[in-house]
């Protein structure tokens, strides 16, 4: 097993994976720098991901390899792969095809600010909200 | 429990924490995109953060609630919060304060990245992987 010093340290692929197998994957827009989606690899799609530069998730819903945009066409090419001190998270720089890539039909899935220093009330506030496609017509094409 | 239609549509804030009472939370620069860190929320860090404008989290190696910078100085003030589609997963874009947000004493915590589309072999490279303080002198003080 790796040591704290070789996993942050050093230049070995040493993912730090949870008890479900999973590690967190951050994926932003490059163009824009805004995040897209938060989701979740297991080593397949980790090494997915990798060998092929386009964007593969584990879906904890479905208990299922998924490859982003495999229904939609939505597909995400990896720029840039980086991850972080202790290796349970990588961050995906990539070039969103199509409109978008929240499920919801929107660019992304952030698209709700929580107001910040106003007390404890919070009502969630609508940013970039505007649907830019159709999920309906996108995803149930049965 | 509110549906998927409220909590994906609805103005009400309404957390999904994990089996460990957490949330993902992603911290960016506020001027530069870049993705500082990828840290735990509680209930109680995620109201505090709402509250003071200040981020906060839960670490679970240590189980404590944990202000970003208490030791260090390197405080994130909250520019804008805004959480996903299913609320299991917050975005801070912050500005750090002092000169970075990784214990390993650099700006970011992702400091290295993995190729992608070159097969299976993996070496890390260093990006942006210079030190900007010394992590010994800023969090060991006693």
């Amino acid at each position: 097993m790796a040591s704290a010093e070789q996993v942050e340290e050093g230049r070995a692929l040493a993912p730090k994976f949870d008890a479900d197998g999973l590690i967190t994957c951050v994926a932003t827009d490059v163009a824009t720098g805004d995040v897209l989606m938060v989701a979740h690899m297991n080593a397949e799609a980790l090494q997915k991901t990798i060998e092929t530069g386009e964007a593969w998730y584990f879906s904890r819903s479905r208990r299922a390899l998924w490859k982003k945009g495999e229904t939609s066409g939505h597909v995400q090419r990896v720029v840039e792969m980086r991850i972080d001190c202790d290796q349970d998270a990588v961050w995906i720089r990539v070039e969103q095809q199509g409109p978008g890539a929240c499920h919801t039909g929107r660019r992304s899935c952030f698209y709700r600010a929580i107001p910040v220093g106003k007390g404890r009330a919070v009502t969630l506030e609508f940013r970039d909200g505007e649907k830019t496609f159709d999920p309906k017509a996108v995803y149930d094409k049965s």
